[in-house]
Order: structure tokens, then sequence, then C-alpha cells
């Protein structure tokens, strides 16, 4: 099977003269556009007053859209209640850690514990998509826009400690129950009654860590349900039409595993840059990645939300130049808008859609780049993506992107679970993720990422960075897979509760290696330790003490097991990265019979199919160290900002 | 004309007994000083109870300062409401962003918003103009204190609300002009009525930037009505006095040549040191100018307040020796009190009045200094004054302060506007013109600032460091110059409604120069670029791409143009700063035919009719550099921390 | 008298399952313990619901605990009141400085201004020690827990404003009293009646320093009483037995001798690790006392709460290993929990008690190690508890600790003065009585730590850091000791209406030392000063000018004095540290006619009775310079984090 590639770009009707639409969608096809996607946002114009539709502007600019020969994907608008919504229904609002209401006046400004707004959601998607449901040319929706944006899951107001009771009289039955899970008989915090449950905020010393994950949880599972009700409206309506989502990379705050259940496939926005400031780099690092990002920013968010749902995925918001939310906001270097493009295609995007066609140079997002500027001549970003557009017409669609060799298992709940107490400050889980996927990138491989739980059959070799909390269903998975299979430090530390195992960590795991933690210890920077054997270097951050009667495969300084392996099971017990870690990934990779190649940082290879794309970040040429490939896109030897395509000879 | 030289000083009667005050002035003239201001923060002392007045011990207070020979400056005491007012009305109160009240106890605890206020201040300026406004020995009156001190403009409660409402109704009309001018379309923002508006802050993105800049026009606006308000009533019953307010530095909530309009001329409160702190240099920079402040802090606001009204301008409040409210308070480097005030003196000031006589060593203020201790001995800085006020003596006047040959454009909104959306963390308003200032006085010229819209006429150089938005006035004075013109990067980058102009920036520059700003990038520190032509040397923060027929004056590395000339007008489109600004603003002074003084960085001339003065900011003598100077103050080596004045030869 | 050692441990009957009780009972008497500390934070299984007390599993626990020959601790459980009572009482509830409720959830939720608060711990006190009172083998009483965890003295809610009003009244008796005193009439701050004062927070410039002062005076005052309510209801109903608390380190938001005089002694919670990261250390002295806590930071609380009352205190709290609070919490390094244990016997600690005996893997403090893992297995640092406990066995007692020679005046009062109006934002009272107490122990002498007011007899030199409020008692104090005495800066600064006193700084010491502070200078860091004579080095952070009649024993880079002194009572105006403070402190000694030994920065001794205590913080091993001590515990060369103890052969 082979799909893609294609080209979308994000439109707002509402925002231009009416007299431009026409115009606007003959240049996209022009440009060699085949999505447009629209309508997120404008509740307002399509309701804008209680109950008093106006679908008027939006059959016109589907028309003149649909006409022109574009694709459409309709957005539901529920990202931004108009104000007299917020008016007639002040507990739609979200509240803060400290109980202040967060109001009108930019988006998001709702909280999915309010039965009021699921109802008026309801109401306002079962009306736009009865409809546009059948048009020919509404091909997908996306269901509203970036959920969690601007922090906007977790809310703090009388709906959300209404809803999170009723969440855990389902979960718990009884207040006993619910005492005994999160161990209320300490400190005094007994209740005897669901309704003395408050949020777990505003407390004079920590509040406890399992009512904080099930505060959590309780939020993950409530947007989870908000997405599916929009999407089993839309099935209703607009049979056959797909349904997705525009998720957002280094964003923890709901499973989006358990939402993507409710999804034909994932999207997801994807802005390099901006991310560099944001993700803990040191600062040489953010110097050095500042106007390309880093290599593997953009290729693990393609892996992960490849991952999600159909082994596939589009890119709804790609980058297209400076934006205006960074602290700094640097325009990309001259060629990383194509590279990024077909970085996505070379990870099994669909299509990669950019935002937006014209930059809106007015409100919030004015100083946020568009494939045109405001004057409307073309931007320097939207040159490169045209230049996409043409490169993709040589190619009628590109091959699936097959399975990996090598996984990591990714969980949304041991993100949750180290922030509640890291017990260490820089214990961060998408650092500890990021330097895993970066050190076995280093060595030219693919990457999967899977949800704790799931078949690992066909994967060589199985990293898990970390999985504090291990289900039954994770356990199997584990215990089922045959291939060479890795624990990080923390993993099966924490029960479903957020206990410490009654038979110390590593909990569960126990049954597939035999070993226990005895002591933890957390180190601030510039506390390094040794390492020597199967890992030789230094490492930071944590180091465990480990009990085993199993020959240990690596020590610290003071001769204690760091490394535990039984048969092709490991535990490491140790925070490690940088060369260290990518050593001894690529002795993991070698012993798993995997080809390595020794990429410089700035290098990436990834296959789809038969196709093997090479992506250069760095600011030297790169020779291909293949023998006279047979080059689908540019030559032996990569420029900088630049990227070759070629068949693999041996598949 | 000449004016001045005079030194007052600030004393509260109400702090001391009364015993004590005959004593005091007696001190004063004795001392040399002329103005005594007094009665600022005096309001619960002169309404003691809800309309019961007690003017006694200020009549008898005032009376002894006269009898003394001194000069009385009132000040209305409304920056400190009584406690009785505050519990009649609370709805004088301000607000914070997140709707907490801010409360009595120190000052400034009103916001301008409450009409109460208004009536309150006018009952209580009018009380007190009625019964001072004739006193032969009361010559003038300032109004209020350091509106903006701690914060004070902004407010976000009930009544300023309603106030931001009224100011929209009447600036917009109708809610529709009001969603255009807002761009409320965008995320579905927009409004059905006036009453639909909120205060822009609390929201869960960031809110409209449109919104943010009216909220700011709005208080700026009814802070100078306020103003006006008081100033009316004390020119009605006190005819012949001046009116002025003392100004703060650094500081730009408000607009500060929109208030001047109702006053005399502008005061400000010189406290040099303590802004070394608060002014972002490095950390290098703090330390080495710690005990002196740096050499253009004071400096730049004498020049930017003379700007405001008059042509002259009084130091209301010089510091007289350590302070209580920086991170750090050192005592001042001995000779620094001295030459501060001789520095104002020479940059136009007409009177220099110390802040305070005597340290007060009680309450918020009991740990800055003033001329004499608690213990009523001198102090180091009032020994210093006290050689000023003798050296003064031998001036029975000094010349009127000449329009400088060089002007640097200053705009209150540009700082809004760049705080607003900075798009890159550091670009500060406040540095841009600092860094222009500094070069600019290396090359020993001297400066003044102008407000957009005023003419430009009679200088050979004019500074735009920046101005985002163009307004008509602007453009027409910019028009009407023939001199040469250099305008700073984001230049007519916004409409007045804080959107990017149609054309693309610079806007209505483009009359002017013809060019678009294609494309903006900044940089986060640690990311510079180089640049060679008619600017040569690196830069850093900011950088646009620039479209332009004009040969480039200036390029960047990629040989882009960075600086654009058609004939005398220029634009420069990047962040430049230390040498390379330094040699720019050098070769800009020589083309506009002015003799260029390259300076070292710790000295600085300034010029007041024919006499020239000398400064001397650092640790060396510094030699004067003109053969035989006809020396009125100090000798043909500078001493450091000291001052030489002579009469310019060539005058 | 000789007294101890003996061990403890902190124990949860109620977080385990009642089988597990006598096992565990059992446990601990054959591991050596003889105290059990059980019952804070039990209250919710004391009085599940209102009114209705269940001790039945108390009885039991007792019983048991007793039965294995424990004595046992029990500690009221004031510090965690339940949420009926929380829900029945709001008005309990502290609130934060923007006024919002502080909820339940965690612990120490509760204002000791409410009445019902106090009304409610005496009715469960009073139950508690009517059942409990005379049971033979409750031997001791520990008062609520930790008082001032989490910020938890001060409140601001109705109930704070009220109390502190009624608190008011009785210490001024009129508003013009107290307007007198905080001398109001600046910034118009008059009242004119108590119900006009409200929380000295949330104006909008600085609030007034004399309210503040008072502020924290009242919440000290009011958890003194709340304290001694409580002690006075268990010395009735528990006669004999010893009443404690359990204070912090590092904490000072009330005034523990005041609390003091209700107890017997006086315990503290050492969590030597943790402090390290909260103290203002460098990162490179954090890093290096990572592991082992820096050599001064028990020692010096030891020596505190020592001080406190009856020359004797425990440790309540002992680190076991890792804790969970810190921002990074390693483990200790091997052999500290033992030389922590003996480090605090050797500073005259009674008992020292772990904390806890078993880790609880649920709940806030899973990651709190104990002696015992969550899985029973005993923990690294309960090996060493272990070995403790068989080598005390060989001390049928130990002797009294003598009082030292050498004293450091510390005042609460102090602490709040400063962090009120630091003037120079590092002026920290902790550091400079750290810096003190150090450079004193490098030398090798032992210190005690003496309350303003107290006798100074019997001490050969007395150190006061600082103290700006002089009170009589303390002049007196000072008048009467013929001894050297040596004030640091800022001492006498200060009336106790937080004013400068009207005769200048020093105040009231002018009295023994005839000298004035003219002025005073704070530095940033970068700043220093050079200083000669009697003090030699550098300085740094806070320089005063002096002007005295008398020879200055030390002057600054401009010759100006530093150091001052008229007999044996000496004035220091300025900070030093480090080296420079060591040499003067040790010319003080040497002058006392103390021996000194210069000890390396990581070995310190300790002396108690005729025995002498030596420990190593370092990774060296050090030899006892002493000729064939008779030793007790150890060898000749002590290894790194080990100690030893010899019998004093002058004694």
């Amino acid at each position: 099977m082979t799909t893609g590639p294609a080209l979308g770009v994000c439109y707002y009707p509402e925002h231009w003269p009416e007299a431009r639409w026409a115009e606007d969608a003959a240049a996209m096809r022009e440009f060699g556009i085949r999505y447009v996607r629209i309508g997120e946002f404008a509740w307002g114009r399509m309701e804008p007053e209680p109950g008093i539709h106006d679908w008027s502007w939006l059959d016109r600019a589907i028309r003149t859209l649909a006409e022109a020969g574009l694709d459409i994907v309709l957005g539901t608008p529920t990202a931004s209640p108009p104000k007299w919504l917020v008016d007639r229904h002040p507990d739609i609002l979200p509240h803060d850690e400290k109980g202040h209401v967060r109001g009108f006046g930019s988006r998001r400004h709702y909280t999915a514990s309010s039965d009021t707004y699921w109802r008026e959601s309801a109401r306002i998607v079962e009306s736009m998509a009865a409809r546009y449901g059948d048009h020919p040319k509404v091909v997908g929706w996306q269901i509203d826009n970036e959920f969690g944006d601007n922090d906007s899951i977790l809310s703090y107001g009388p709906e959300d400690i209404a809803g999170f009771r009723r969440w855990l009289r389902g979960r718990y039955q009884t207040p006993e129950a619910l005492n005994e899970a999160w161990s209320n008989v300490f400190w005094s915090m007994e209740v005897s009654s669901f309704d003395d449950v408050g949020a777990p905020v505003g407390t004079v010393g920590e509040a406890n860590p399992s009512a904080r994950l099930d505060y959590r949880r309780y939020f993950s599972d409530r947007f989870a349900e908000y997405c599916a009700m929009q999407a089993a409206i839309i099935r209703r309506l607009s049979p056959g039409r797909f349904v997705t989502h525009n998720f957002m990379s280094l964003f923890h705050d709901f499973d989006h595993f358990k939402m993507a259940e409710s999804l034909d496939f994932a999207s997801w926005d994807s802005y390099p840059l901006g991310k560099v400031e944001s993700f803990p780099f040191s600062d040489d690092e953010r110097i050095r990645w500042a106007r390309t990002s880093h290599p593997d920013m953009s290729a693990l968010h393609h892996d992960l939300f490849r991952g999600m749902a159909g082994n596939s995925f589009w890119v709804m918001e790609q980058q297209p130049g400076p934006v205006n939310w960074g602290k700094w906001n640097p325009a990309p270097a001259p060629g990383m808008v194509r590279l990024w493009s077909w970085e996505a295609f070379a990870h099994g995007a669909e299509t990669v859609s950019y935002f937006r066609w014209r930059q809106f140079g007015v409100a919030q997002e004015q100083m946020h780049s568009g494939l045109h500027r405001p004057d409307g001549q073309i931007s320097p970003g939207g040159r490169e993506a045209r230049r996409v557009a043409q490169e993709i017409a040589d190619f009628c669609a590109l091959p699936a992107s097959q399975q990996a060799k090598v996984a990591i298992v990714f969980d949304y709940e041991a993100s949750w679970i180290l922030k509640i107490q890291p017990q260490g400050q820089d214990f961060n889980y998408s650092v500890l993720v990021h330097n895993w996927y970066e050190a076995l990138r280093r060595c030219g491989v693919d990457i999967d990422f899977v949800a704790p739980g799931a078949s690992l059959a066909g994967y060589a070799l199985v990293i898990v960075p970390t999985l504090p909390h291990v289900s039954p269903a994770a356990l199997a998975a584990f215990q089922a897979f045959d291939g060479i299979i890795l624990f990080g430090p923390r993993s099966g530390s924490k029960t479903r509760h957020y206990a410490i195992p009654e038979n110390q960590p590593p909990g569960p795991l126990q049954e597939l290696i035999a070993l226990k933690v005895a002591e933890v210890s957390s180190l601030r920077p510039g506390l390094a330790f040794g390492l020597s054997g199967a890992v030789s270097g230094t490492g930071g951050r944590w180091i465990e003490t480990i009990e085993t009667a199993l020959a240990p495969a690596a020590v610290d300084d003071a001769g204690e097991p760091v490394l535990v392996r039984d048969g092709r099971r490991l535990y490491l017990g140790a925070w490690i990265e940088g060369e260290t870690l990518r050593r001894f990934a690529r002795s993991l990779l070698v012993e798993a019979g995997l080809d390595v190649i020794d990429l410089p940082d700035h290098i990436r290879l990834r296959r789809r199919g038969d196709l093997v794309f090479a992506f250069n970040y760095g600011t030297e040429p790169w020779p291909i160290p293949a023998a006279g490939p047979a080059l689908r896109i540019g030559a032996a030897e990569i420029p900088p900002r630049d990227l070759a395509c070629w068949t693999d000879q041996l598949s």
C-alpha cells in the first residue's frame, strides 16, 4: 500500500474580503495544494447570536474552494466559544490553581468538565456536520484545535471538582476504597464522602500524589471522551470522511493514545524552531539549532504520532517561517521549510499542511508568518513549499511506512508521575525519551513508538526509557516479547495508585528480571558517577542501588551493579546521556543484529518502503555513504540544510 | 535669556516637632537653598476627618518657611488618600491583574478611573489652592507625586473596566467599529456591545494586542486628564505660579508628552544609582557603574524632560546619598552628588532640589539618606550639596539651553507596542534609545529629545531608534525635515490599531524611502550576524529581510541589505550596539557636518549657552583637550568624579 | 551529671496492619531503640467523627509498644486537623498573602489566630492526655509537629487581622500610641481606631516596616502561647513527663527561645542534606557537600537548640537516608548516618530519634527513606543506626555538656528585621551567623548560643554577629560582661519600633563603645573593599562609615575605620567572610586566651565533659593531632566520613 504525498494549507475565509476567496482558491491549486483546512475558531461567525446560525458565508466559502478543486478539511469551532455563550453559561470557563476564572478574550476558555459545554459543543458540531457532512469536497474533519494549548487541560473550578467527584465515585465506589487507594490515613487526610474531595491544589504542604495522579487521569479521560463525543456526531452525519485532531509536540497533559482511539489518524502541528527554546537544551545547543531545530525534534514526533492510529499521520500545521510565540523567533535557515516538509513525508506523513496561506497581520498571531506575506507576496518559506509541491509531483505515491526494527515504549502517565514527584528536579521524561531517540537515530536506524501494552511482535530491540507504573497489560506484552528489551531507571517503581510496590521497585518487572532497587539517589548538576562494563563512561542525575543475584553487566565506581541483565532482558538503574548513552545504544543495536551506520550529529536517515531519505541539519555537505544510489531527490553529496532520497538497492 | 541656577530641598514639616521648623528653615537659607517643597503626602493631616480640614499646622509651617525667605513649592497630596477616604469609597482602590484589591498602607492606592477619586481630589486641591494660592511665597505647585510609581498606572477593577468602556465608546462609536479596529473576527472575539469588553488580562492565551494597546492608551489619557484637572484648579486659584509634576526615570507607562501639556515645565526625580540595577546592564557594567551610575543615565533623562515643556526642567528630587529601594544601595562615590547636581544644570535644569533635608529614620523610607542624618548632622552628600550652593553663587544666572544639532525622536507608545508583543524578548525600547544616546554622546555632541510629530527644523541629524506606529503628524514632520534622518528597525511596522501595515513595514515610511520589510528574525543571545558597508561589525537580537530597488548602504553576511538610504533618509533593519553602533553614529554626525570629539566611555560633554561642561565618571584624571580654556569651575585636568566648566572660545 | 545516650524512632501504628505491631516493637527493642514517638497526625483516627473518639486502636498500639519495653513519646495531633473539623469551622484555615484560603489536603492547615482552633486543640489534647497521661510507659510528649513548616506561621485572613488588632490594642492601648510607634504620619498612614489596621500586605508600595515587625511579633507570640496552652494541659494531666517540640533548622519565623519557655527541652529535626540546597551556598559548595552536608550545618543547630532549655536537646527526627523534599535527594555518603548520630551526641543530645522506622511507600512522603525499606528489609542508613546502637551500649551515660568558652548571641527578631528591609539583598542573617560559627569552629573551639539578655558570665569571648534591636535587657547583659565581645554590622541600628535610633546606630551600644555610624553602603556581588589592621583581607556586601574618636583597630582602603575597639569591646562595621573572617576570629580566640587548633575545612571537634569527638566530613583520612589519645571510638587516624572519640587527657 502506498499513500500520499500531498500538501495542504490552513485558511480562514472569515479573515479576508469575500472578493478575495476565489483568487486565493485558484492560487492554492496553482501552488500545488490539495487540502484546505477551514472553520475552526469561526463559531462567532457561524452562530453570531444564540441559536441564530449564519451558514451563508461558509456555504459560499466552501463552494468557492470546492469549485477550485480543493479538498476541504472542516474544523469544529469548539476551541473558541463566542462571547454570548460565555455570558450565558459562565460555568464553561476554566479556573486556575488559585481559583481565578480564566476568561474570554483569546481561545480555549472552557473546561471539559462542563456539561453545559458538552451540550453546546454537540449542538454546534451537529449543526455543522448536518449541513456539510455530505458535501462531496468535504473529505475530513478536525475536532477542536490543539487540545491543551496554553495549559488548558487541568482546571480547578466548581464544575471540575464536581466532575472529579463523579469520576472518583465511578472508579472507587466507596469513600473507604478511595481512602485505601490514596492512603489517606497519612496526615489524617481521610474523607467520609466523595463530596469531601477537592482539587489537589492550594494545600499548605504538598497534596497527595495519588490524588494528583487521579486528577490528571480524570481530565485525560474527560477530554478523550469529549473528543469521542464530537467524533461520533461527525461519523453519524458525515460518513466516509476521516476524523482527526491536531496534537501538539512536547505536550503530555492527556493520554494521546486514548484520545486517538476515536480518530482515524493523528495529526500534529510541527513548529520546530520555538521548541528549541522550550525544551531544556543547553544554551550552546539552543544557539546551534536555533534556525534549523534539533534534528530529532520533529522526527521524534512524526514517529510518535504515526504510532497513534492507522500507521499514518498528517502534519496539520507546518511552520512556514518565523512564528510569534517563542521568546525569540528567528527565521528558519534557508532550506529548512523544504527539509522539514520532506522529513515529514519520510517519516510517514500523508499530508503536510502549512499554517497558513497568508500571514494575518492583525490580532494575536500577526507576527506568525504564512506562505504569503500580509501584502500577498510569497514568503521565503512559501517559495520552499512551492518547490516541495513541484517535487512531490514526481511521486504519484509514497510507499507505506513499514514497521521499524526498534521500538520505544512511550507512556503519558509516566510523564505525569515524574512531574508529580520528580524526586530529582531534572528527571524529565521528555528529555529521557529524546536522549534515547537521538542515541538510536545517530546509529542510522528507524524507530517506532508504541504504547505500553501494545504488541511488541516484530521488533528486534525495545527500549523502555522508563515506565513507573507497569500495568498488567504492559507486563504481558513484555513477557510475550522475545527480542532484546531494556528498562530504564524508575521502571516498575509505582503501583497504579502511585505507591511504591510492596516488593520494592521494579515491582512486577521482577518477574522478568530478578532484582530489587534498594535505594535511589538523585544528583544535582555537577555530581557524576563513573560506569564500566556494558555501559562505560559517566552518568548523572539519578542512580539506584540494586540488589540482585545476577551478575552485573555494568557497575559504578564502587563496583555496585548499575546494569543487570537476564538473557535478553536488561534493567539500567541510572541516568546516562551523551556519548555514554550513544555507545550503549549502539551495542544494543549490534547485539540485536541490526545494521548500524554511525552518523554525524547533524545527519539523520529514514526509510519509507524502499526509499531512503537523508537529511542534513548541519553547515557542511555530507556525502552519502552508499555507492551510486539511485537518487530520486538531491545529489550524492547533500548540501547543508538539504536532503536526498534514493531507492534502497537492498529492498 | 538666562535662568537659574538654584537649589531646592524636600521637607515635611509634619514629620518633625514644630519647635524645629524655624531652626530648619534658617539652616536651609544658610545652606544656600532657595526652594522648599512641602505638602505632598499630608492629606491625612490636612483633613484628619471627612470634611474637617486642619490647616493650622500648615499655615504655621508656611509662615515659618516664608519668614526665613524660602520660596515654597506646594505638592498636592493626592498620592496618599487617607484611611477614612478609602473606607468610605473603596471604589477608589486599584486592582491587580488577578483582580485583587491593592489596599491602603503605603501610597498611590487609587485608580485614575475612579470618578469618586476625581471628585475627592478636586475637593482637596481646591481647598488647598484656595487657602494658599495667593500666598506671596508660594511660587509653584507640584501635582501629586510620581504618577505610576509601584506600577500604579494600569488597574483592572470594575471602575477601570467601566472607564475603559466609556473611553472605547468615545473612540469607536459602535461595537462594529471596535471589532473592525481590533480584528475581533480572529478567534471569535467579536463583541456585540461595549459592555462585552473586559480588561485584556486573565485570558487563557494571549489577549488581543490591539485591546492591550488601547487599554494602555486609556490609562495614559486618564492620568493626563487627571493631572490637567488639578492643574486647572490651581491655575484658577493660584495665578502666576508654575505648575509641574515630578516624573520618574526609565518609566514609560503613560505618555509624558501628553501630560506635560498641562504643565509649565517637567520635573523629574533623579536617582542615578538604583537604576544601574534595574536597567538591563550586564553584571560587569553594574559593577563598574555601581557607585557613580552610568554616565548617560541621568543625562538622557535631563535631555528627555527638558524637551517636555518650556525648554527647561527641574530635578525635583536629587539623590543625596544611599537610597533604600535598590536591591543594593551603595553610597555614591565621593564627588558624585556634586557632579550629578552640576550635570543637571549643564543639561538645562533651572533648579536642583534634594530629597530630603533630613533623613527620616522611621517608616518605609528610613534608610533613604538626606542632606542631614537622622541625628541632624550633615551627611556626606549634604557636604557636597553645600559646595554646589557655594559654587552656584558665582553664577548669577546660567544661559538658556540652545537647541542641539542632534535630535532623538522618543515615543511612549513605541515602548508599549514593544512590550505588548516584543517578538524577541530582549527588543527593549529603553535599551535601544540608551544605546543611541550613548553612541552619540561618546562623540561629544549635545542631544535633544522630541516627540513624534514635533518640528525637526534646526536639526542636522535626527535619529528615530524605532517608531512602530508612524502617525500622519509624525510622517509630516519627517517629510518636512531636510537633514539626515535615520529610522531604526521596526519603524513603521504597526498601524494605529496594532496591525501590520497592508503594504508591509515600514508602512507610511515607504513614502520617504522605497523599501519593504519582507520578514523579520529575532535572535537569542549568542546568535550574531556580520555587517559591512556604511555599518560594519556585528549585530544581534534582530534582523530584517529588506526588499528594495535602492542600492544597499550596508549588507549582512549573505549580502542582503541591512541599511538602505535614499538621499538623506536612511533605514536600518537591524539591532546594532557597542562599537558597531558608535562607529555608525559617528559617521552620521560627520556626514551631518558636526564636530566630533571622541570621548572615553567615562567622559561626557554638555554645552549650555557659551558654557561647556565636562564630567568625569571614571577613576583616572582627564585632561581637557582644549588649549587654555577659560575655566569657570575646575581645572584643566579633571580629577575622577569631578567636573570642569569653561567658556567656549568660539561662542 | 551525665545523660543519654539513647536512640529513638518515629512510628505510625495507624499506617500498618495491626498484626505487624508486635513484630515491629520487638524488632525495635532488638535494634537497640529505647524511645518510640507516635500519635502526631492521627487526629482523624483518634476522632473519626465530631466528638466520637476511637481510642481503641491507640490503646492497643501503646500496650503493644509498652509490652515490648519501649518508652513512648506521644505527639499531639494538632498539625493535621481532620476534614470534618475544617468543614465545620472553616475559620481555622490559614490565608496566603493574596487572601486565598490554604486548604485541607496536606498538613498545618490552621492559623494560630483562630480561637476555634485553640478550643478544638485543647479538646483533643485534653482527651488524649486524660487517657494516656499517667500511662507508665508514656514518658514524654511532643506538642504538635514542626511549627511553621511550609511557611505556616504568618496568615492573612479575617481571624488573623482580628487577632492582630487585639494584640495591638494590648500593646499600644490607643490608636494615637500606635500611630506614634509606627510613625504613621508618613504617607498619611494614620489610623483612628485599631479596626483601621489591616495585614501589612497587598499594598501598592512597601508596607510600613514597623507594622510588618509587629505582625511577625504577633504570630510569634501567638504560636508560643498556643504551644504553652497545650503544655499546660499536658503538665496537668500527665505529671512528671517531659514536654518538647520538634523545631526545624534554618527557620526563624517565630521566636524559638520564647516558645521554649513552656518546654522541658527543645527537640529538632535534623535533615542535613536537603539544607545544602536551600542554604545560599555557592554551587561549588553544594556539589562538595551534597552527600555529607556542610560540617557546620547540623552542629550549629545542635548548639542552638541545646541553648533553648535545660542544656540538653533531642534530635527528634534524624535523616536516615535520602529524603523526598529536596530539589535533589542524594543518598548520604556511606558512614554519614552514623557520623550525624554521634555528632548529635557529641553536641549534647540526649536522644537521637530516627525518622522513621520503616519507609511508608505511599502518599506524600513515600520517597522518604526509613531505617527499613518498604519491603521491610533494613536500609543502608538502618545498618548505620544499628551500629550506633551497638556503640552506645559501651557508654552507660555521656557526661553533661559543659558551658563553652565562646558564645554567639542569636536573635530571631534580628532575622525578621533584616528580612523586612534587607537594604542589601544578600545581607542574610542565617549566612552571617553560619559564617561566624564556621570561622570559630575551624579553630577547634566549642560554641554556645545564647539569647540576647541572657547572662554571658563564664564566657571568654562573645560574638554578636548582628543585633539590630538592642533591648534594655540585652544592653544590661553586655554591660555586665567582662570578656571580649564583638558586635557586627547593623548592631544597634533599630529601635524596638523599627526606627533608626535618634543618636544614630549603634544606638544604645554607644554606651559601650563610643562611635556613630554615619552612613551605610550595601554592595552587589563583584564589589569588594580591602581591610587592614586587626582585620586584614577583603570584605563585601556591606560597609559602614564610622565616626569615632577612638583609634581604629582596622581600616578600609580609604583609611576609614572599619573595626573600632574600646578595651575588650569591639564593633565591626563591615561584612567579612571566608579567610578574612577566619583569621579575625582566630585572633579574637587567641586574645581571649583560648587554645586554637587550626582544622581543615572538613574536620570538626567537639567536647562533651571529658570526651573529645572528632568528625571527618572529607574524603581523606585525618590523623588526630594528639599523642596517644585514650580512644573510646575509632582509631588515631580517622577515615573519611568517620569519627573518633577519646578521653581528654587534660580534663
